[in-house]
């Protein structure tokens, strides 16, 4: 059938066609069936949205990507011809089935979602087949295989170090801390971080306060020849791009299937070639690892993945009940992450944790007693030199400083309203009392612990400053830290005698 | 956020608004998140994709219904703000865990998907969940109650009687001879049928070659009311809308889940007040009913799901191995059912099954020996009488007859290639033969066997001919013929002795 193409201004991910219901019926297809679209020796297959109105009779409306694919004009005639659905379709519906996949059906499957050539209506019926149905360990490498071959891959000659905490606990920087510390040792490690989705900052957020993050493929690579390692976004590259389009199906129904989880993670590490990597799993209430027997399954499946894509895993359990250290948002955890380095600051929780997880990678290294080295190389001032190394080499200044980190002026100290000890600190309340101060969004907003967990605290004593960009987004901050109470205190009513009690 | 509307031309089936990344960042908004829109006392919630080029920053898209429901000028402002999800996600969610839902968890979903607040990507794993981990029968019945409720409901004075067949066979004209005959009968049988989605006639495109199908709610009641029975087009009353959505999101899955099947069957039946129902359950190959077993349940589940929903359910399952009777085809079924409600012609398989299923409504109303007083009322003409009586009514002539109907002029026979016995005809094939004639949207395409099931054969006799408006459509069935092979002939080759064998 030949149509008048109609240029239709939204960019939709997936190649999207508008026909009139007459049409549509003339040439026997429906809402959500595939229709080619061939002009000039060019030919897209497009996904059908059916009306009465959007477009006429005798015109075909291509949605913004799909229209200027097609390299055409607009009201030029285009050749529309009915196409069966992808192979991968069956795929989806053979997890339906709880059936397992073949190698060549998940990279059929992958192919399809990283050529946009399935609809959000098929990426919603994979993705919730697999968090019901699950994927074993084949089927996970396979699919982290084929995700890292549909998209842009790094070589180094040099063999590379990896490190990924799995999140979910507010203020872990540690990444400012091993980066430095495992480069200051010699080992090559370009390390990619993400934004904040739903947490208070992400590692990119923190690092965009004193660098640029925002490199491709080959500016990470040359970066990383050089100075030995990096903190740059993985979201500009274009590695493993179904991984993206996945997360944005996850998104809207709040789910992260576990294979589909594993994936991720492991897809990025592989395409930059690590062959050594080190998880971080933080477990413990308000986390994504709720108990030792979750995080343990974690372990074990990020290992035998490893194992499968030819890595080196080890994980780490860490403790992730309360944030780590004491600052969360974008400029307060740079500037508690540079403190550190700088010696100024000496946050035990967070010093252990970085040494710890450095030390690892080291050992993995082939360099003996990893966490003391570690220790050694922040101590002597070396994973400074590294970190600022990094930094000119990301743009930042020579000079960064945690002192310069412009951390909001407007705050507010929230006081104990009565005496005890701290029974224990609520990540999901600390991330949304962060995030209603303007983090990870502005980038001085969000809060400063001043107790933790275990420390003894009088009635009137400072439990957080709140900081923020200005007054409204630090009342509304306030007005959460009020309503969510996130610092428990468990009074001490030890030594009260009851007056009826009789000696 | 104060934002100014676009129009955008695009009508999506949910409410859906898009805005500038930029804005989205400002506002705490990602794509597939919901926000409120409010001008002058309107208010919509819709769903959020984002650009960084279809609209600019200060601007909110609005696609066509969304716009529309508004009721404001193009380019005038609005406001936005961030609005959390409906709590049917979280109903979604608990059945992609395989968690029952509670008859107000179900009640809310249907509410929100007939109110299209959900997107397609939240339809999906809806859809999905259900299909994977089911429904129990308290679950569906709640399912089908929430159906009717959502949509238009007709209530009669006297009992209602109805007739369903679950489909999956081709020729199944039975509708046309079940309602006059239950009709004649003196039952009230308001039936409102189908049209064809991926089958070659539904009973509303047989009907529409000689009648109206068209009819809202009043008009269904008034006529049923007046005749005793309608033949009409459900899918023009608001009956269950949620069905409708529900429908188009199985489609490109290619998916049926069995508890959305049971509700949307009975979720017609109920609106239309039916207390006394008989369903057709065709068995066999090719169609959606493969065994005995699975007919058994599928009539176990219709019998229980109507008695929880005050219904009595009677089931006949059916032989669907091969296409009932011999048209296939809108205005080749009419002829057919036509011809026998005339006397004119006398297809065993489709009087026996029409009488069958009548005779079983006659009895449920209190009429005994059903089956012979519905073939009583087909040989006296009294069925016919009552047949014309809702065509009139239904807009049609009062001189109908099978002789009048537009069968397609362009015909081709296809010939038996060997001799011996039909062992049996394949319904798919025979359904892609006829819809690439043109069928059903060619009123006239289709096919006429002349041979079925244990018929012999000589070569050379006609199997079957074949029914077009044109040439190409015609010659284009024929290819698809040649192919399909849709009727299989066993040699009877019992007489041959081989020369080997010595006696």
């Amino acid at each position: 059938m030949k149509l008048v193409a109609k240029y239709i201004d939204v960019d939709a991910g997936e190649f999207t066609a508008i026909m009139h219901d007459d049409d549509c019926r003339e040439i026997g297809v429906r809402e959500q069936d595939r229709v080619k679209v061939k002009r000039h020796g060019n030919e897209i297959t497009a996904i059908l949205l059916t009306t009465d109105s959007a477009v006429a009779k005798g015109e075909i409306g291509l949605l913004g990507k799909a229209f200027n694919r097609m390299g055409i004009q607009p009201m030029e005639e285009v050749e529309v011809i009915c196409t069966p659905k992808p192979d991968s379709i069956g795929h989806i519906k053979k997890k339906m089935r709880g059936e397992e996949l073949s190698t060549e059906e998940i990279r059929g499957l992958v192919q399809d979602i990283s050529n946009r050539n399935l609809s959000p209506v098929e990426m919603s019926a994979y993705v919730t087949s697999v968090y019901i149905n699950g994927m074993n360990i084949r089927e996970t490498a396979d699919l982290t295989q084929a995700m890292v071959e549909t998209g842009e891959r790094i070589e180094f000659d040099n063999p590379v170090y990896d490190f990924h905490s799995v999140g979910g606990c507010p203020g872990n920087k540690v990444t400012l801390l091993v980066v430095p510390i495992v480069a200051a040792a010699g080992l090559m490690i370009p390390k990619t971080s993400s934004r904040a989705i739903s947490s208070a900052a992400g590692t990119a957020d923190i690092v965009e306060v004193f660098a640029n993050v925002d490199f491709d493929a080959s500016g990470l690579k040359s970066m990383a020849e050089s100075v030995g390692g990096t903190i740059a976004w993985g979201g500009s590259m274009n590695i493993a791009p179904a991984d993206d389009l996945i997360i944005k199906v996850e998104y809207p129904l709040g789910i992260d299937p576990h294979a589909q989880l594993l994936a991720s993670v492991m897809s990025k590490k592989k395409a930059v070639g690590a062959k050594f990597l080190v998880m971080d799993i933080p477990m413990g209430e308000n986390t994504k690892v709720p108990d030792m027997e979750t995080a343990r399954a974690y372990a074990r499946d990020f290992i035998d993945l490893g194992e499968k894509l030819d890595m080196r895993v080890e994980c780490a359990i860490t403790y992730g009940g309360q944030p780590v250290g004491r600052a969360v948002g974008p400029a307060l955890e740079a500037r508690e992450a540079i403190a550190i380095l700088e010696g100024r600051d000496q946050p035990r929780s967070v010093i252990e944790k970085a040494c710890g997880l450095a030390g690892m990678l080291l050992e993995m290294g082939g360099i003996p007693s990893g966490e003391e080295k570690a220790r050694e190389l922040l101590e002597s001032g070396k994973a400074l030199a590294k970190f600022r190394e990094i930094v000119v080499a990301q743009g930042g200044s020579p000079d960064i400083s945690s002192g310069d980190m412009p951390v909001g002026e407007h705050t507010r100290e929230i006081l104990a309203t009565s005496a005890g000890y701290v029974s224990g600190i609520n990540n999901r309340s600390v991330v949304r009392i962060a995030r209603a101060a303007g983090s990870p969004k502005d980038k001085g907003a969000g809060l400063e612990l001043t107790r933790k967990r275990g420390d003894s605290v009088e009635k009137g004593d400072v439990l957080m400053t709140i900081h923020a960009d200005n007054e409204a987004k630090l009342e509304r901050a306030v007005a959460e830290a009020r309503k969510l109470q996130p610092v428990a205190i468990e009074g001490m009513i030890l030594s009260k005698v009851p007056s009826f009690k009789r000696i």
